[in-house]
């Protein structure tokens, strides 16, 4: 059912599209790739970066919290498949790359439930819409086998981490700072077999929640109000105070933990105490960086060894949480992955670009050893409805 | 990403999965397919059916209502999922076929809405719970690529009536009756380009919705009680004026119109109105056969000519019913795909294994001329988690 040439081209041109947990927008990478099956070698070719508009974003917020009827999310569905048929093609048109190249295209979709020991995880924005609009190949729906095989359903980045990241002399931990943090751990010379990789907890998704309960703004722009406060202790282990925190990996997390929600709310009860907003979100990026080292130092720090931290991701445009995971882990060398060539605000969408050249040779593209899942699978469903 | 043996094979064994929207359980037609990808041979193995257990029911019945909270219908999605997968299974065993035998599964799932002016169809039943419980390639969301292209995304049954029902010399209709009425028109030696197909209205539906209204069961068995009865020609009239019924093909309709709540509602102001219970099933069925025969008269009749009309679906086994379509049209014959061979029970299930093969091996499978969509599409989405 694929296109006849698919497996004979030398490199295929694979779009990458990501929407975070932090609902910020519609990430496309464009990604040309080839080589082996299990070992390709990219080159980004562009990126673009869509923000969803305000409306949009409120419903998808209502699906996020269970408070959209479920033919709303049906039709939010479909919605969201016309936004991300849109942002490839505006994207192809900024990058002069012409429709009819664009080979395939690798969709996460919108993360709006995630339950892993239940078995459901569902991803909006509709494939086959995706398909229609661009006439390509379109996988989508990675998470799901996973997580019917007993996994998380997530992370299923370090799958790429290894190939975009990992180095043949140093052991680095990837670390990715979206709306929920995650990290992967690469040893040097690392290969898939037996990577460790896990959410450590918030990312942005709490000090954003509380920017726009406490502003009415998306995000606290470089960390610049969290500069000019100071961390509130009582606060800050309250939150930290979660068991969460404990439990040991193979774990991920979601909205429904460090969420909207929960930032709101934390925004509004110290706001009753009195506490100042800057310090609110000064504290919640302590938040953030504490979790992230206190993640390395319970679980990957007893065992292995650390030379350096490459963080992608919004957060590691937050000058104050960048400063924040220096102050806390002295010792080890905190570099962004734009340092090293990658783009980090691209790099989840690169993923899924990867994830998707790896469903289409037919390599198990999950990591059971990061999220625990009962075996090795083949991630997506895959539909091309207008090529044969 | 497909096993690769599986266009090596002489012949597939396909487990076609049908859930129509009558909502009373799970069919499953393990079919032997051969032969040309767009002319298969095909030999029905085995056929089962298991009924939704009440509870599934109720659930399925308000996820269809729209009632039934975003996360619950995800977590039913899940659940459906694992009966599916115990449907194949347990109909294997009971049929002596090994599970490893099974190639791929074709999975219509169920439908919980369906709204094609604004192109969303929405059917559920895991595919990815299916595929990793009887380790095969799963085929499912069959309706969504064509309703994108501005079709119906239904009937989709014509596609398989050619191969299925098409006769050489004789001029045939293909009427199947379950919880909503389909006919495709089968000319003698027809192929699948100009097609006629389309919804003609209730089909037990409003009768089974009744029963549970006034009698507490879930179908008139044989047509018993309405044999009882008479046609209360006011309230035959007040039903078949739904202009729906009027609006030329391409058309398709389900439960929104002819569901649950308005069987229910007919029923109720029926007994308001002193009206008896088997004059109103009377009633309601000669809807379903007056809303038939009238659509062929409009429809097909002045411009196409009708040997016979070849009944499946649970309306075959229905006798006041299938009387009521002979009264209706004395000239023309009318016969059970049983008499011919084909288990009108199995029809549709073993339909979804022949779509799941056409999609298979890339034969466009959508009719455009019955659904309306813009253009051929090869429907479905495909996914093989653990075959390699």
């Amino acid at each position: 059912m694929l296109p006849k040439d698919i497996h004979e081209k030398e490199s295929l041109l694979i779009a990458g599209i990501m929407s975070g947990t932090s609902l910020d927008g519609i990430d496309v990478a464009f990604v040309e790739i080839s080589g082996e099956p299990g070992k390709p070698d990219y080159r980004l070719r562009s990126f673009h970066s869509v923000p969803y508009n305000p409306a949009l974003r409120e419903q998808l917020l209502k699906a996020y919290d269970g408070t959209l009827p479920s033919r709303d999310v049906f039709h939010l569905d479909k919605l969201l498949g016309d936004r991300y048929a849109s942002a490839v093609k505006n994207g192809a048109i900024e990058a002069g790359i012409s429709m009819a190249a664009i080979d395939v295209v690798g969709l996460h979709g919108q993360t709006i439930y995630h339950d892993p020991p239940n078995g459901v995880t569902v991803q909006i924005g509709s494939a086959a819409v995706v398909a229609e609009e661009l006439h390509t190949v379109v996988i989508d729906d990675f998470r799901t086998a996973d997580i019917v095989a007993g996994g998380e359903g997530a992370p299923l980045v370090p799958f790429c981490d290894v190939m975009l990241l990992a180095h043949p002399s140093r052991n680095r931990i990837a670390l990715n700072i979206g709306g929920i943090a995650n990290l992967t751990w690469l040893p040097a010379g690392t290969s898939i077999e037996n990577l460790v990789g896990f959410d450590t907890g918030p990312g942005n998704a709490l000090i954003d929640a509380a920017m726009r309960e406490l502003r009415g703004l998306d995000f606290d722009e470089e960390g610049k109000l969290a500069s000019e406060g100071s961390v509130d202790q009582r606060l800050l282990l309250s939150v930290l105070s979660d068991a969460w925190f404990q439990t040991p990996p193979p774990k991920s997390t979601g909205r429904e933990l460090f969420g909207e929600e929960r930032g709101r709310e934390i925004a509004r009860r110290a706001r009753a105490d009195e506490i100042e907003d800057a310090t609110v979100i000064r504290t919640l990026t302590q938040v953030t960086a504490r979790s992230i080292i206190e993640a390395l130092e319970r679980f990957i720090v007893p065992c292995r060894e650390i030379d350096e931290i490459v963080v992608s991701g919004g957060g590691a445009k937050n000058s104050t949480l960048m400063q924040a995971l220096v102050e806390l882990a002295p010792e080890t060398s905190i570099i962004t992955s734009d340092s090293l060539g990658l783009p980090g605000d691209a790099k989840e969408a690169i993923g899924f670009a990867l994830l998707a050249w790896a469903t289409l040779h037919g390599v198990h593209n999950n990591v059971p050893s990061v999220t625990g899942a009962s075996g090795k699978r083949l991630l997506g469903s895959i539909r091309c409805p207008k090529v044969v």
